[in-house]
This record gives C-alpha cells, sequence and structure tokens, in this order.
C-alpha cells in the first residue's frame, strides 16, 4: 500500500471527488512555479550531493524540531546547531532515530503529508516511517543521495519546477545566481530582495550592515538620499540577474507616508541611534512606501510578510539564534497600518503588492475587503502555520466570496526543504482543486470555469502575479 | 442549460441534499420580507420604467464597480458618478461591455449568484454572460425593461414582496412615502430613521444639518432637551408613516450612559464645535442610549451596523464620494462597548437592538454570548461582505449553539439593488436549508423542527423581530 | 423513537460515518475521566438523593436560565436564589413547566444534546419535551430521583467515571473530599486548587480572605514569603487529598516575572490596599508564574482559564451574583501576556501548562503556535460556548495542523450539572471520531492511526496531562 492514496485530501462525498479528481488530472502536470521560498543558491550552483537524511529532512526544518521539541525532546539532541557554542549531537541516524519514534506526533499535520509525499515520490518508499523502519529509512534515503539523480538541479528536473525564486539580503552579491546564469544549466533560479538587515533599525548589526551596503553600492549610506540610491542601484543588480519581486518581513503591517524633510530627519535619527522605539517603528513603516515607490519604477512586485513575533523565547533565541520554531504569529491589523501607503500608490496601476497573514480573523475582515477593492493589492496565499489542507481551505472559504479568485496569487511553498516543494504545491493544487468541486457540485460554478480556474490557481496566476 | 441549477446551495451529500430540497420546497412560496434595505421609496412612488441594464445593475452596484476597480479597471470607464466634475463614461453599451468582459472575476462570489439569478428569473435568459454574448444582454434587458411588468410595483409584486424598508434620514420630509399611502397601489413600503448624519459630529454638514433639523420639527436644536425632542418628533413622524425601525452605521459599537448634566455638557461642546476627537465620538456613543430610551417609548426597533472605515481610499472618496466600495471592516468590541447601553437599558422588555458585524471574530466570542443573554439584544443576519453562502454558513455555526436560533432576527438584503432581492433572500433560504439539513442528517434535529425552524428563519422571525 | 438517534453527530456522508462509528464502537466504552469541573464532593460524601427536577437540571444550569431570558423570561421566575432578597419562584413544577415551554429554544444547541441524552439514557424517557409532555416528565424524573440507583454514588459508577475532579479555593477544608476518602465507597473524588480569591485583588472580600488563609496555613500573609508559603502548603494539602492540578480563572492571559524585591514591593501595596488598577493586574500576573514555579516544585498541573469578563451585567450581578449566564468573552493576547511565564519557566520538563481559551481567533493564531512550540504548554479542550459539536470541530480544524493531537489534553466536561456528564463525553467522542473519520476519508490518516488516536483522545490524553 503506498504511503499516500492517490485521492488523498480529495472530499468525501463521491460525486464532489470525482470531479476534484477530474480536475486534478488536467492540472497535475503543469510545471511548478516557486515564486518565493528560500531555498538556498549554492545548492543549484554546485549541484553536490546533498547529506544524509537527518541534515536534509530534519535538522534544517523547524516545522519538525519544534514539533518534537513541544514534546519534551531537546533541540541539542536533535542536533540543531547552537550558536553559543553548547555541544549538539552529531551522529545523523541517532537523529534520524528520534525523529522516527516520534513521527506518529505528526499525524494531522501538513508536515506530515509532505513527509509521506517525498518518502513515496522521490524516495520510492512504501512502508510507514516508525522506530522499526528508522534504520532502513535512513540507509535506503542515504544511498538515494549519492546518486547524480538525487543532486539538487536533477530534482530541479524531476520536479518539473519552471522557476525558483530564492530570498536574498541587499548585502548579497548572489554570486551563485551568477554562476548558475553562467553555467550551461538551463534552470531558472532568481532572487528576491528582502532588505529587512537594511531596514529594520533592530535588526542586529543594522548600523555596520549600512556600512556595508555603503561600500557595496558606493553610495553614502549615511545621507537619506544616497541610502535610497543605495537600495535602487541593489535592486536593479537583483532585476539583472533575474528577480521580479522584494520580499519584506515586518513585525506589523505599518506603513507612512512621510514627507521628504521628516523622512530625512528620522533617517537622521534612526542612523545616529538616537531613535527611540516608535521611531524605529516609524522608519520600517516609511520604508514600505519608501520600497512601493521605488516598485512603481523599477517594476519589482512587493511582498508583505507582517506578524510574525520573531524568536518569542528567550533561551532557545539565544543558544539557538534565529528561524528555530519560535516565531509566533500576533494580530495584525491591516485597516489603519497600510492606509498610509495605499493613499499614497494604492491605485497605481504600476504597483503590485501581495499581503500574508498569519491572522486569519483579517482574511474576511481586512484583506478580502482591501484586495477586492485596490487595484494594487493582490493576496498571496495561506502562509505557515497555514499552508495546510485546513488552512488553504479556509483561505479560500474566508476570501473568494469577497475577493475573488483573481486578486489571490496561486501558490507559494515558501521553504528551505528542497525535497518538500513538489509535495506542497501537490497539496495546494488538490486542497483548491477540492474547493473547486466543492463549487461545482453545489452548482455555484461550471466545470468547464472551474477547470479554467484550476490551471489558474496551479500555475497562470502565479506566473502573472510574479511577472514570471 | 438554466444559468443556476434547480439544487444550487444544496449540500453535495445526496442525503442532506435530500432533506435540504424538501425544506426548501415548503417556505419558498413564502412572501418576502425585506426589514432593512436602501432601495428609493421614489421608485415604487412613481414607478417609472427603470433605465438601461448598465444604469440599473452595474453603475450603482459597489459590489460590482469594486471588483473590476481591484484589478485594475478605471471607475470613470464604469461610468460612477464624479463628485468633482471629472468626467466619466456615459454610453451605457460600452460599460455593459467591460462588465461581461471581466464577468468571470465574480465566479465564487455571491454577486455571481445574484445576477445569475436575475438574468434567469427575471429577465428570462439562459446563456451566460460573457464579451460574446454581451450585446445580447444588453437590447434583451433593455427592451424588458420598457415593458410594464418591469416597472418598481410590477417588479415589487413579481418578487412576492410583503413589505419592504427604505432607510431614510430625519431630515427626509418622506414624500414619496407619503405618495405611495395615498396611492391606490396596496404596496407596503416604510422607512427606517438613520440619523447619523445628526448624530455623528464627523458627519459632512452636520452643523447646518442641526440647523435644518431643528426648522423642520420646530425644535430648538441648540439645546440638549430640544435636540432630543426634535429626534422624537422624527421618529414619531416616521413612524406615522409605517417605520418600525431605526438604523444607526457607527465607526463603532461604542455606547455611554453620561448623567443628563454631563450629556448636556457634552452636547454644547459638540455643537460649539470645540469637542475634540474624543468627545465626539463619546457623543455617538451617548447618542447610541439616547435612541435606545427613545426606542423603549416608541418602540422602534433599534439595528446597529457598527465597524466600517468608511471611504478608506482618500482619493476615490474625494472623486466619486460616498459609498463607492472601500468601505473596509475593522476589528469591533462589543463587549466593552455596549456595556453602558446594556447596563441602561439591556434587560428592558420594551428594547429590541439587533446588532450587526463585519467582524466575524465577534460572532462566537461576543455576539452570540451577549445575545444569548440580554433580552435586549438580537442577533442581525450575516452583513455586507458576508450576505454569501459561506458568510451565512459561518454565521450560523458560529452563533447557533450559544445564541439558538431564535435570537436571530431572519434575513435582510440591504440592498440598493432592487433586482437582486429575490436572488438574495433565495440564496439565504438555500444555505438557510442546507444548514438545517446538516442537523437533520447528523441527529441534532428532528425533521418537523426543521420545517418549523425553515419557516420562521425565512419568513417569521422578521416580521416578529421588525413587527412587521 | 428515542430522542437521539444511535448515529447522532456522525458526519453525514454514508462513508465517513461508517468509520465514525467503526471508531466509535471501539472507545464508546472507555471510562470517563472528568479532570476539571465544578460538581460538589458533598454530593458523593453524603450520596443523599437529588432534590426535584427543576432543583436539578434547570435552576443551577445558566446554560439553561441565560436562555430562557435572553428571550424575555425573568431570572425570578425560573426559581433563580437571589443575593438581596427579592423573592423568586419556588414552586418546582411551575418552573419546570415554563422550562419545557420553552425547550424549543434550545435548538441545534448543546444543551440539547445533553438533556435529550440524559432525559433517554439516564431516566429512559423517549417522548420528546414540550409544553405537554412537561408534567409526565416532571413525575417520572421526580420518582426515579427517589430510587436509590439514582444517588449520587450510583451515578457515579453507572456514568463509568474513574475519576472526577471538583475545584476548590484554598480556604476549603476539603472535609468532604476526606470523607469520601474514609469511607468505604471507592470512587474516586479529588479536587482542584483554584486560588482566586486570593489571588486576585478584586476578588470580593479579598482581605479578609488573605486573612484567613494565614489562619489556615499558620503562616503570616501579610508578609511576601509567608504569603507564598502559605500557598505551598494549602497545595501541599490539597495533594494529600489526591489533587492533581491547579486552575487559574484570570481576566486576561498576563504573566509575569518580577524579581523577588519587586514582587515584595508590589505585594504590600496590593494587602495595604494602595494598588491602583494597573499594580493590582501585575500582582495577577506575577501570581500567575509563582503558581508556575511552584508547580515545578510539587508537580500539580496548571490550568489557565483566561478572556472571561464575568458578572458582565450590573443589575444581574447585584441582584443575583456571580456565574448566572453573564459572563462574556472578550478578545485575548496569549502571544505578549505568556511570554514573560515562557521566559522564565517556558522549558521546563517539570511544568505542564493547560491553556483554554473563549477567544477562538487564538486558535490558530496564537495558541496552536505556542503549544506546538514550548514544552511546557498544552492546549485544553473547547470551553464553554465551544463545548459543542461545531465548537470542538472548529478546535480541531484550528489545531491540529500546527499543535498535533498530542500536545492536547483529552476532553474536560467542567460542569456543574453531574446529569450531563455522560452526554457531555459522549458528544466529545462523537465529534472526535467524526473528525478522525474525516482525515481517515481523505487519506490523511491510516484506520489503524485514527483507532489509536481515538482512544487517546477518549480517555488517554487526559489521563497523562493530569497525572491520574
Amino acid at each position: 500500500m503506498p504511503l499516500l492514496d492517490e485521492d488523498y485530501l480529495f472530499p468525501a462525498d463521491p460525486q464532489a471527488r470525482l470531479v476534484a479528481r477530474k480536475l486534478y488530472e488536467q492540472i497535475r502536470g503543469l510545471p511548478l512555479i516557486s515564486p518565493h521560498g528560500h531555498t538556498q543558491a549554492q545548492w543549484f550552483a554546485d549541484d553536490e550531493a546533498f547529506p544524509d537524511p537527518a541534515k536534509l529532512l530534519v535538522i534544517p526544518d523547524h516545522y519538525i524540531f519544534r514539533m518534537l521539541v513541544s514534546q519534551g525532546i531537546k533541540m541539542e539532541d536533535l542536533g540543531v546547531p547552537s550558536v553559543d557554542g553548547s555541544p549538539v549531537e552529531t551522529d545523523s541516524r541517532k537523529i534520524w532515530q528520534i525523529f522516527a519514534d516520534n513521527y506518529y506526533l505528526f499525524a494531522g499535520t501538513p508536515t506530515r503529508l509532505w513527509l509521506d509525499h517525498s518518502f513515496q515520490h522521490i524516495f520510492g518508499i512504501d512502508e510507514p516511517l516508525n522506530s522499526d523502519s528508522a534504520g532502513r529509512y535512513f540507509d535506503h534515503i542515504a544511498q538515494c543521495l549519492e546518486q547524480e539523480e538525487f543532486r539538487p538541479r536533477a530534482l530541479y528536473e524531476k520536479f518539473n519546477l519552471e522557476v525558483i525564486s530564492t530570498t536574498e539580503d541587499p548585502l548579497d552579491e548572489l554570486k551563485y545566481h551568477r554562476q548558475i546564469r553562467e553555467s550551461d544549466w538551463n534552470g531558472r533560479v532568481i532572487s528576491a530582495y528582502r532588505p529587512d538587515m537594511v531596514v529594520d533599525p533592530d535588526y542586529d548589526g543594522f548600523a555596520e550592515k549600512l556600512v556595508a551596503l555603503g561600500e557595496l553600492s558606493d553610495c553614502d549610506t549615511m545621507s537619506w538620499q544616497g541610502y535610497l540610491d543605495a537600495h535602487r542601484q541593489r535592486r536593479a543588480y537583483f532585476i539583472s540577474l533575474g528577480a521580479t519581486s522584494t520580499d519584506h518581513g515586518h513585525p506589523s503591517a505599518r506603513t507612512a507616508d512621510l514627507n521628504d524633510g521628516e523622512a530625512e530627519r528620522l533617517f537622521h535619527d534612526v542612523v545616529s541611534g538616537k531613535a527611540n522605539e516608535e521611531q524605529r517603528d516609524l522608519f520600517r513603516a516609511q520604508m514600505l512606501t519608501e520600497m512601493a515607490k521605488m516598485s512603481i519604477e523599477d517594476g519589482l512586485v512587493m511582498q508583505l510578510h507582517p506578524g510574525s513575533w520573531r524568536n518569542h523565547s528567550r533561551s532557545v533565541h539565544k543558544r539557538f539564534g534565529r528561524d528555530k520554531g519560535f516565531d509566533i504569529p500576533t494580530a495584525t491589523d491591516y485597516v489603519s497600518d497600510l492606509k498610509p501607503l495605499l493613499d499614497a500608490v494604492g491605485h497605481s496601476p504600476q504597483l503590485s503588492l501581495i499581503l500574508f497573514t498569519l491572522d486569519e480573523s483579517a482574511y474576511s475582515r481586512e484583506l478580502a475587503p482591501l484586495a477586492g477593492a485596490y487595484p494594487a493589492l493582490k493576496l498571496g496565499p495561506a502562509w505557515w502555520f497555514f499552508d495546510s489542507a485546513e488552512g488553504m481551505k479556509r483561505y479560500r472559504e474566508l476570501t473568494t466570496e469577497t475577493a475573488g479568485f483573481y486578486n489571490t496569487v496561486g501558490f507559494n511553498d515558501d521553504t528551505r526543504a528542497f525535497p518538500s516543494i513538489p509535495a506542497r504545491h501537490d497539496v495546494a493544487r488538490r486542497v483548491d482543486c477540492a474547493y473547486l468541486a466543492g463549487l461545482v457540485t453545489t452548482h455555484q460554478l461550471h466545470m468547464e470555469e472551474a477547470e479554467e480556474l484550476a490551471a489558474e490557481l496551479a500555475y497562470g496566476l502565479a506566473k502573472k502575479a510574479y511577472k514570471l
């Protein structure tokens, strides 16, 4: 018996299931567009073999280790690298065994679907992962990873990727992206411009990073205009290597629209370290509007990922650093926060601002009404904790009636976990087909419309929204 | 093939569908009660033919044009009248073509169901609307509108309306309502008293409107008691022409219960223009409690529609005025906001305050618990962005278990779009039948109870709640 | 025809229903674990007959009387005891008749399912309750209650309870718990330590209660260390009689982590009555962290029930006292509120803090991400207004994908209404089986996994989480 049934995630009702299956059959072969994510360009540049199963699948995946930690397993026993020099487990086989012993914890989670999908479709495994099968799994996957066909470029092709975007900061010289471009490989690996570290005064090492940005861009980043020019220049550089988007990970969706003098004074207070908390937040807010204005000039699509309280656990942050599963969503107010930006540029036909949320209560109350009115706004897909079957279903239920399908932008896998990419897209495609099947079965859509929409949701909308 | 299947919106499960269909069959013939809406009394008074399809169906409907605008179409190209004198498209056929070209955008939205229902049941059309059929649609509907049987009164009867309420402000002399009463036509068109413009100090022209209110009522609206008396008098006038309700569209649900001296001082600060933002908000809050007290005296049912950030887009407001699809919901706190009013009059058997929300997170957290306890409170139906199949389903799922069915008040179409009224009621009736069918199929209700409830939800509750 | 069908609450889809039924068959016989509730230890100590039907089922149940009150029936006519000495109805038969006349109001609510389940399974009734059957119901139930087999201990056994926890405050001497222990009866009735009245400076009579705590514990409760010692001692006493948990009903989830000096100074301001509102709230916040630290020492599992605005109606509170159906939920922020406690002890393997909510928007946004990361946190079941079929379904849908099943703790009936306990557990078990059946039918879980999980959700998780 395969790990995942052919019909997984299709509706229980037989009639609706038939419709979902039919829709899915028509779109399952479409290439994958991955317009936002966190894979490493170096993988595709160097095309070296991935390390062992634990290093590939467990240690870097915060979805996995946070769940194990929540049940009392120690981060260090899972080999998560410490930043304070304290020792962590290095025996990958041991780490894998702990993971396998506790794999039952993922019942009902998307991680379980993604992993089973990868085990089955990438590694050809059909026995369930548990304490008993752990060793066989480890050996088999380890053997696979040594093969040519499991190298990053081969997998990119096997996955039927048409394009994949990584995310880099302005100080990144994108040397791996250049290397890929200059190689004879035809894969399309592009970057997205994520300037948080030189936009957020609270970012670790902000001051030094500003200096570095000045050096790299040959702009006077201690002056407001020079600082903006440095952004313009780095954006142009990213564009020259294929980038089509920027990405902004702010604590809130707050924007501002100060006049030039105010903005300049604020910048100087920020640079000189005199800015208080409110001013630093205002600076982040102002910079979103500045970025939107640059997008109008250079055409980069803008993405806003607000509302995560990063590194919520002080001790985990101190011992293990960022991105360790302790980023917790908070309530987000888009309506007042976005107003300054929207009043400034919300009707510009050149701007496309894609909004994400970790606060589902905003979908129907704020996000769908905003995106269903402002031409500059689009809704990003269900994000992070909501990149899941129920999460995506609620996303459609909560947004479609007000914003329709065409103010959404298809799927983002947004992942560091390269092997999970086909699984994530497959889950999204199935959930969307199931949703459309529900509309067909209750006679809210005709079948031909559903077929067209299925292709748009799986492929077309992402391609258009991200100008790919 | 008809545009809408006979079974649209019924559950996919065959057993549940049978039950829904049976329930629906029993109530589909019940007259429509339309206790809250924004049609024009003049239509029924003058009974003149409606203008062409674009002027009837597209230009006045903010559900439609905001969606088109969100996809980059210009408001002026849709013929939406400007308030700043800038020219807009006047060729109705051109406007209709743009609308038809983009009709696919409404897939999955209630607008699509309402329109298809109207096309099919009012105008007898069975081909889908698209670029190709646009002209035929225009011609056919235009021809219909010239016929006697498509005049407002004829449609009122065709729609099986038992009563329809419009909404007017205190300065309105209700001459069309009087004209209808004095005519030989038997339709029941009543008004609802919506005093926002003389209650909200931030309303455009508040000061002049207060003067006008004084003249109309012959009360000294510069004194607190005179101002309250003016309200009493205008309410009595509305009642004399059939009104049974008031309606209040406030930014929040905030209420206050000041003593007489405080209220009087606040009023004077407001009238003299000295009141700051907080005081102006407090005045709105106090006036809700004053209105509740008047309702206890004169029996008008009170409706509160809070939580919309009106005219969110500065530029749209400036160029096109109010009600142009850029009203965006905000989070609303009913629990602390309503407490002053509830402590004052929440247990009065003479008061009936119907609460609406644009913040669904309040349904189960605040509104159902409040309405499931306070005798003065009832829950209005799913409103505006939630006047939709999923919206109404969530409304029932989120409120019934705590507040039951009998603390709800049936359906409101709340629309400016007269031809959509049968469609809106039909959607509501089907969704409620589907919900009841779910309870029957999972043995939470007996069939006879569901039959009784279906009739209450479709007809009985609205009639009782609004004293019609 | 029985009041409740054998398949009630199972999915409509026949395939999913078969799966749900099969899962349910395997767990329906498991004993009931009731780890949190509000029954009276005295019932089991004295084992006297319950009084008449109205006194047993109507008068003490705020779910019932608040619904009747919301429809205009007077609290006094339902026999709810007043605290201001005003007379209330004492004729139980009259009260029962009003209840029966209005039983239709509960259609679609969990109260209806609980009552029908009790009528059918405890009292063997199969005709529906209504005006006509009211008298027969009253007579039949009254006769039953006189029988030996309807005494508290007999019902405990009939209900297949394995353990039941009551809730007492630190001043309670637990004499009935002792009496039960010393009796020859084998039922397990334990207490939970609920210190709100000596932790919350706003509690009625806080100052006197502090004095009483000092006397009872022989500690100097006017000093910070003495006060903490008094808690330690009372906790130890509760533990000696079987308690395994504490319970905390705070207005918010706010915690604090002051240093010793700050905490001591705050305590003195609180004790001396000088503390302002913010300080009193800070004291409650600090005490949650103190309680967590004591839990690390003595092993008591900690429960936090925040977010209820108690006694929202001033007049009901004044005339009828606490717990009269006018406790209204408010929005709750767990992410910033819990941070001080979590930074202090959130990674302690000795701590288990079970979180409840009345704000469903926090499930997926805050609670599942927190519980899916911090080892000290677990999610309590759907609580109070959400102890219902839809409420529990949403709970699973909103938490499972992020926190899994194993960060949840099974079911709590949390009730004063002893006869409803089997019904409440039965509803929870059926809803969980239906949810699992959905996952099986859509191939997200294998059947064997679902079988294991069904038993965990019905029995295993509660036993482990509460150390029973």
